[in-house]
């Protein structure tokens, strides 16, 4: 359960979609790379896209050492981090009651730096493993001069909302059930194309393991 | 080409990768539904999901009258537009050159709501075109009391940028190149999955022309 800090993160719009539970909301922080982070520069909201990855009760994004918004951001400013799956269409038979099934997580807090050397080390490590699970064995680990150059920087789950919305239309039981127009979900997939092999990479390589697995079908019949 | 009030929307990061052009950002903002809409309450940035639909200058997006986003927003509250495709991930052979192929918009401004009885059905015709387009002429339109119960907000387009990247991982020509291991991108391509029909259907109807569109195959061969 995520301690809520007030009622910053009630969600007040369709209760009935809203979760608190940390489960719901662990689920749908691994489930998705990209976050919307936004913080306040001069009055003005700012949000902008980037990879995140949930390791125990914080959620890590990096950036260049030289980034506005990291040092915005590591400085301590009021943050959200507003994590979002698009799940599908909502077809009803009004305009009205045509919606999206998705699943969002809402988490308002503050970064903190990590700055322990083996902190950052693992750090790393969860933010390039988010991008391909067990990627970054496979990979030359960052130098000291890159490390130098990368801010991590960490929220702690504590103020969070999840908000789902699963299943058919609302108008499904009242009288624009009668009307005659398809009414139904399109689900939106979505998945890995053919890999693309960089223009410079040595002859004879193969894909790595963690990318195979990336490929392989996740249920056998 | 969006006209920029001060250098609030200029990217700094990776200028590469900026585009000004109105060409680039209404590109990005037609091809993807979902934006992330920021404004500031009690100091607090917040950063919400919400379908957005560009409208020639201007992007809409429409909420419940009670919404208190909405609220704020159509109070003329500072705001932040941001639209983000996910395309592909980029693995080099050293972690610190993993990334991402993106596409994203930053719109920055304030919301206007939309009043006139015209103009106001003129929007809600783009947002349920936006999902599936040509839904609207399949519909029940809004009734004078579904019509109160919603309000749309327009920002204009003025102050925005586009940032892009694509190719290959950036380490392809310099030492890491030598490094044995896979490197290049994984697209990431999304689609919709078999349509679900709503399970308070009527017997015998079947898909409506614009759902069938939506699934026929975009190029011949």
């Amino acid at each position: 359960m995520a301690r809520r800090a007030g009622d910053s993160t009630r969600v007040r719009r369709q209760p009935d979609r809203a979760h608190y539970d940390r489960g719901t909301i662990d689920a749908v922080l691994d489930a998705v790379l990209l976050a919307h982070v936004a913080f306040v520069e001069d009055g003005q909201p700012i949000a902008i896209p980037m990879l995140q990855a949930r390791v125990g009760d914080r959620v890590l994004i990096h950036g260049s050492t030289a980034s506005r918004a990291m040092r915005l951001l590591g400085a301590g400013a009021p943050a959200c981090v507003t994590v979002t799956a698009l799940d599908g269409l909502v077809l009803a038979r009004s305009a009205f009651e045509h919606s999206a099934n998705y699943r969002s997580v809402l988490l308002l807090g503050r970064f903190r730096e990590i700055t322990g050397e083996m902190e950052r080390r693992n750090a790393f490590e969860a933010l390039t493993n988010k991008l391909v699970a067990g990627r970054w064995d496979e990979v030359r680990r960052p130098s000291p001069k890159e490390m130098k150059a990368s801010t991590i920087l960490a929220m702690s789950i504590e103020n969070a909302s999840a908000k789902v919305r699963t299943g058919p239309p609302s108008d499904d039981a009242g009288p624009d059930a009668e009307f005659d127009t398809w009414a139904g979900e399109l689900p939106i997939v979505s998945g890995f194309g053919a890999p693309i092999a960089a223009p410079g990479l040595k002859s004879g390589i193969p894909l790595s393991r963690s990318i195979r697995l990336l490929y392989e079908p996740k249920e056998r019949t």
